[in-house]
This record gives C-alpha cells, structure tokens and sequence, in this order.
C-alpha cells in the first residue's frame, strides 16, 4: 500500500477496496446463486447481481468525481470472508442447511460492505465531494435492503428447515 | 471442518468461530486502543474490551445450553478483518487520520458480530435454544450500541481532520 496522510488518501485506499469488493462479487454471486437450492434465494442473489453491476458502474463514477482513474486493489478481508463462504458450503451435504448456510455468509459480504460505504459516505461528505457521498449513499441503501431481504429469507427458509 | 449436515450442526460450527473472534479480540483491542490518538477513542475501544471479555464468558454459556464444550476454530473471515487493519495502521503518519482508519476498521469488524450474531439468535430461536437465544441477542444489542458509538465519534473526529 502507498503511503497514507490523509483522510484524501484514505478515502482513495478505501475506494479501491470497495471497486475490487464489486468487482469480485461479480464474479462470485452467480456461483452463489448456483449452489442455492431455494428458488427464491436464486432469484434474491441474481437481483443482487443485476444490483452490484451497477455499482462497479457508480464506484467509477465515484472515481471521476475525485479525478482518480478506477483501480482496484486486493481486499484481505472479503478474501477471508470468501473464503469461509467456501469452506462452509464444500461441507454440507443438505439442501436447506446449505441454504440456511449460504444466506448466512452473504449476510456477512452485505455488512462487511455496509460498514465500508457508511465510512465512505461520512468522509465524502467531510472532504466536500458532494456528488461522490450521494453516489455512495445510493449504494449504501441497496446493500441494507439486500441484507433486510435475506434477514426475511432466512427467517422463511430456516423455519422451514427447523420445523423438518 | 467436520461434515455440517443439519442446522444443529451449522449453528454450533458458526458458534465455535465466534468464540474465536471473541477471545482474538481480548487480545487484539488492546493494540488498537495503544494506536488511537484520540483519548474519547481510547476509552470506547476499552470500554468495548470489557463488554468483549463479558461475550467470551456469554458465548461459553451458549455452548453449555446447547450441552457443548467451547471450543474456539479458527475464523478465516476475522484474519482477514484483522490483516486489513494491520496494513492500513502501519502505512498512516498522521493522527487524525490514523483514527479515522482505526474506527473504519474496527466498525467492519463489529459489523462482522452484528451479522453473526443475528444469524445465530435466530437460529437458536428455530431450534428452541431459547435460553441460547436471549444470550446471544444481548451480545448483537452490545455490537450494535459499539458500532453506533464508532459513528457518532468519526463524525466528530473526522469533521475535526476534516477541517484542519
């Protein structure tokens, strides 16, 4: 990592964490997607999907605003996120505890990223980039409603389990 | 990990990860309240290792309802929380800014308590460890109340930075 003074900088880090995040979920979410055996939880992770293409889009737009080319730098934590994702998921053998299981994990990537877009929203909004904090801020409600539609699925999917 | 084929065994697996992000953390606040410059800053993370050393105690109360012994498996997605924050504390000269890094950091982390925990209270509900449950949704109301205080004293040293 580059040297880091100031709250400019690290907004800029901050940034190109979040861009690589997007990215890989791109990745990622239909693999999730794939291995989810509840129509409904299929059809919540591809939305999500849809969703998270457009916010590589608007993380760029965020780039622009601060006169930065888009970059995206590894990101240790949704690496060690990840891959507790696979671990749990290579082990089970039943369809709805892998369900159960995959809601779980993706709880922890919405608020792993929750907490990033709230800190990056707060110093937008101190550094006087405007636009950038409304881009984030938009960004930032689509995850907590993705989040709230899990909490909902899970609730749904793992009474169902509880009760076989 | 072993095989994980019922909910009863996903709840109790996602409990022994948390008893390791617990007992890491006794070890790991101390460290960043020594960083923080901010005297305010440095009493909520202490004031947060006391409420961590009460999670540890609560979590092994879990796992005698449940009728387990604790024990602590180590937690893939916390290593990687913590790896982030030890590259960004490491790479900051200014104190302002190292602060504002420390709290950043450290809301991912109770973000990461905040969606386990609520996963796992509402399992317990579901599998009726109602004792199990109550137990654990006074942890995720402590995470909760950390997290918020995280915000409301960035808002404050930030707009400080900020303004310098």
């Amino acid at each position: 990592m580059a040297a880091v003074r100031t709250l400019d900088d690290l907004f800029h880090e901050t940034l190109q964490d979040m861009y690589y995040v997007e990215k890989k979920l791109v990745k990622t979410l239909p693999k999730m997607a794939k291995q989810a055996t509840s129509p409904e939880l299929k059809t919540a992770i591809e939305e999500h999907l849809a969703e998270t293409e457009t916010h590589v889009e608007r993380v760029e737009q965020v780039f622009a605003e601060i006169e930065q080319k888009p970059v995206a730098k590894k990101c240790e934590a949704l690496e060690g996120l990840l891959k507790e994702v696979e671990e749990v998921m290579a082990d089970i053998e039943d369809d709805d505890t892998l369900d159960a299981a995959i809601i779980s994990s993706a709880q922890t990537v919405e608020h792993y990223e929750i907490a990033r877009y709230g800190t990056l929203a707060c110093w937008a909004g101190d550094l006087g980039h405007d636009e950038a904090e409304s881009l984030l801020r938009e960004i930032l409600d689509e995850e907590e409603a993705a989040d709230e539609k899990l909490s909902r699925l899970a609730e749904a999917s793992v009474n169902r389990q509880a009760a076989a």
